[in-house]
């Protein structure tokens, strides 16, 4: 069954629910254990949204799509290569995307991000759908400038871990199959990025499967699937948005 | 005033205090905000000691020691650069480092751990020794292996991230001069490192200020400030530990 999970803030409390016909039922207990359906139903104007879970980590993937591999001239990666997002760089949907102190050149990377429904710790590949709970979008902001400007070391730590840069949501879709989905980002309207999930160099339970044998993972993380071609830079004012058919669309303002 | 901050587990709960003649006295409230002495004196035995605090992160520096630059011909940095450890890296004092699932060469660092106080946002390094707390002893370990082994992507996030890879602690330190600090760190009982914290290429004030200019560091978090020359490898069944005389003496043992 699919569904729609979000997280807000309600009458002072974080609760969770899920989204259905533009209305949010509550649920009690936890999002990744035995939730339960209360019954009651809210206006989406009622809530205040944040972040889908509270993830103990964000990993992101590098150079996880053939098409930007193709394009960046790039080898086929034997294993999968990722980072950590920072998680001062956590943000809401609808949250504001701010320009670092040290200023320089901002890009947005739309992502799909699997979001982690139980403890993972060396998961084979046969089993690791079992602990996915689901899919969301995700813009894995970047400082581009800052990333390769010290030639002795790559900084995609400090890179993509600036507060705000790490919006995703609005909600996790649980029970649908992501390798049909079309990940794209809209910039002020425009079409910027239209890639296909089918073109994952390692998939949803290879990537769960691999770093789970370095990394336990727990419910609630998520693991950035990587970009793909159409990356570009944001002008302060602009509004992005990730959008994927069949979880939702994250909308931001760059500031 | 010079206080040795410990966290542990006691009659199910998860408590804070200071060490006072291998005795350790309770305390109350936050360890970061008017944390209140109780008067109730604990013998050691009685407590499960914890990680001394609960970050938010844990970053770590990368060349920042000049003994080691000069020895592996690196370059001054112009700015601190860093990696940020994987939360399921960290480790309490005497628990057990594991050889992660991939296997290959575990090597040890012995590092000083900067701990925030209060909230640090874009503070300047005349104000930076405000925004810290104290200081305490880690070992920021690493799959060797892993760091190198793919040309185009360097692995640092992955070969320091597994599970078990950040001992800290015991303590932290509060009101202590890290400036004339040495660290040292002991592999079964003979010593492997024992360098000057004067040597760093970048101060703790300095590094609190440049960092906090691009993300936010939190009460609790942790800034590891790099290694120096010693740095080897660990066979199964080692005791390491890291001293630093003024703060403590860290130990683990890997398996």
């Amino acid at each position: 069954m699919i569904r729609h999970w979000l997280s807000f803030m309600y009458q002072d409390h974080i609760r969770f629910g899920t989204l259905e016909d533009k209305r949010i039922q509550l649920w009690d207990g936890s999002m990744f254990e035995h939730p339960e359906p209360s019954g009651v139903y809210l206006n989406a104007g009622e809530v205040d949204l944040l972040t889908p879970t509270s993830p103990s980590k964000i990993l992101a993937l590098w150079n996880n799509f053939g098409a930007l591999g193709a394009k960046l001239n790039l080898s086929r990666p034997e294993e999968p290569l990722y980072l950590i997002k920072s998680p001062n760089s956590y943000l809401k949907p609808q949250g504001i995307i701010r320009q670092p102190a040290s200023g320089g050149k901002v890009v947005f990377e739309g992502e799909l991000g699997i979001v982690i429904g139980k403890t993972a710790r060396q998961v084979s590949q046969a089993d690791a759908e079992h602990y996915i709970f689901g899919y969301t979008c995700a813009n894995d902001v970047t400082a581009a400038d800052v990333l390769n400007r010290d030639p002795s070391f790559a900084q995609w730590v400090r890179a993509k871990g600036c507060d705000t840069f790490c919006p995703f949501g609005p909600v996790v879709a649980s029970g649908i199959d992501p390798g049909t989905l079309r990940v794209k980002t809209i910039l002020n309207g425009e079409l910027r990025q239209d890639y296909p999930v089918s073109d994952m160099l390692f998939s949803s339970a290879q990537l769960v499967s691999l770093i789970s044998h370095d990394m336990t993972l727990y419910a609630g993380d998520v693991i950035l699937c990587g970009t793909s071609v159409g990356v570009g830079s944001m002008k302060p004012g602009s509004t992005v948005e990730i959008e994927i058919e069949g979880i939702g669309r994250l909308s931001n303002r760059f500031e």
